[in-house]
């Protein structure tokens, strides 16, 4: 039984997982769809109620029928290494793909009907209301006149991207950042704004949630602090305990998700409370690992090795 | 309690449902994503537990709490209307606007986690076999030796895209094809191909599941034609019975993927077997409905307007 890590050569935080189940002797292949077709390969047979499906690449073959669990991670788009790449030949490629992958009885970490509704931000604070974190208010809207009226009531206040940064080459940071209530907010009509409530904060707080297991972090804010993302601010990150009422919210959100892998951001403020801020489903944890110890990797590992019946 | 409707201005398919549903006073928006930001408008409001959102587009102004079903029929890329349209824009505006849908009570025709899987050919073949239609047998493979290997085996075969004719405007057709079984197959490294037995059919079947609801129609064949979908042969779409097998088929298929609704393609061969070649998730139904005269549109409005609880 194979565990099947999707993502790119370049990924040294698949690196981490992939030493820890190397050394659990747990067969793994590493397939970057970016490679398909030309150094990977795929063949799927559907005769007479049999599916037969195969994956290569490296120069090693392995049968989708013995795949005990699929890691998205940080996976090429299908063709991108193609010597002539379209926008049909990654369809193509995509759909043979990913399909024959959804026809498995895999585990996924992430499955990506699940990521879908995930990643988006809207979804994101619904179900974190749903389950039953403290969320900052928060407006997202293409309207200037709704902008200014919850500027006008919540007077301090941020403004964050709603998908992320955009995606370009080099990356550009866009951090949150403060806005003065005042502001003019005509710019909104250009594009959906997102804005919120700011949270004074003592700490942020990641917590890394693998299956069953959650990992807290802390790092102390400097003064007036509003993206710990960027910059460093005398602080490194430190383990913390998961209170009994965030431990209990994380899990109803993985449920309510469908999600085997999270990494949430709260702000924590003054009273000690962690406010709800995101969860990207395919956050990073190298550097929560680096600096806590905490063994998120081996966590992973033991997500992805586990039988298919778990 | 209002439908939604995801569509562009130009889909006349839609109209036929729109006038279904206006013939019951049943309150409805017509919203292309690709209007917004602009013409069209949203805002979503989190606080303290509560969960607001406003879609608006030509004047109109609708709660999406007050949404009781979500039809996506052709939505335009969100922001794609823009002054300066961007990768980045639609990724905002997108995520913005889906993830305020997926957080309502709304029923979906379909939801796009249901549809991401259903589009793929792999799992519509899976699929199909588990649910007890007869599937002709199928590659899907960038392996050229296998693919000769396919076609030795089952002599008169055929080939057909994977994802559908490749997204360019105008659009091209590409027909399934009957290839010569010694065919050089070397191409077939180059991209995902599809290759399937070939079934001489003596007609085409389209059947169209709404909700519970099916519609089948046939088209008998002329001699030797392979794809039913383009040129006249002489014959029209008239509507015929669902054979019992076939519509517990469906039904199994339909509850396995969350659809709502379903086009599924059949080859009916000599013996009467109905042979499945595809089910499209987000099919045309209108030429169906323009000459069996089926009610499908009219169905499709009942199941738009039936109540959240339904």
């Amino acid at each position: 039984m194979t565990v099947l890590i999707l993502t790119s050569q370049e990924d040294v935080t698949a690196d981490l997982v992939v030493a820890e189940l190397r050394e659990r002797n747990v067969p793994l292949l590493r397939f970057d769809p970016a490679d398909l077709p030309g150094q990977a390969g795929i063949s799927t047979e559907f005769e007479r109620g049999d599916f037969t499906g195969y994956l290569s690449t490296d120069g090693r073959l392995v049968s989708v029928n013995s795949l005990r669990s699929v890691w998205v991670r940080r996976p090429g788009q299908p063709a991108a290494h193609a010597p002539e790449p379209s926008e049909w030949l990654t369809a193509e490629c995509g759909q043979a793909l990913y399909g024959m992958l959804y026809s498995t009885e895999a585990r996924w970490m992430n499955h990506p009907g699940a990521a879908l509704l995930a990643r988006s931000k809207p979804w994101q604070l619904r179900t974190a209301h749903r389950s039953g974190f403290a969320v900052p208010p928060t407006l997202i809207t293409t309207y200037p006149r709704a902008a200014k009226e919850f500027a006008s009531q919540f007077k301090d206040i941020v403004v964050k991207t709603v998908s992320g940064p955009p995606p370009v080459n080099p990356p550009i940071a866009l951090p949150t950042t403060r806005i003065d209530p005042e502001t003019d907010f005509s710019g909104v009509a250009a594009g959906a704004t997102l804005l919120q409530r700011y949270i004074p904060k003592t700490a942020d707080i990641r917590l890394t949630c693998v299956g069953g297991r959650l990992f807290a972090a802390r790092k102390t804010a400097a003064s007036g602090q509003v993206d710990g993302r960027y910059g460093f601010y005398g602080h490194l990150w430190g383990a913390v305990d998961v209170p009994d009422r965030i431990a209990r919210a994380v899990r109803e959100y993985m449920t309510l998700g469908g999600l085997a892998y999270g990494a949430f951001d709260f702000a924590e403020d003054e009273d000690g409370t962690w406010w709800f801020l995101e969860c990207n489903q395919g956050g990073q944890f190298g550097f929560i690992e680096l600096e806590t110890g905490q063994p998120i990797a081996a966590a992973i590992a033991t997500w992805l090795a586990a039988p298919r019946t778990a």
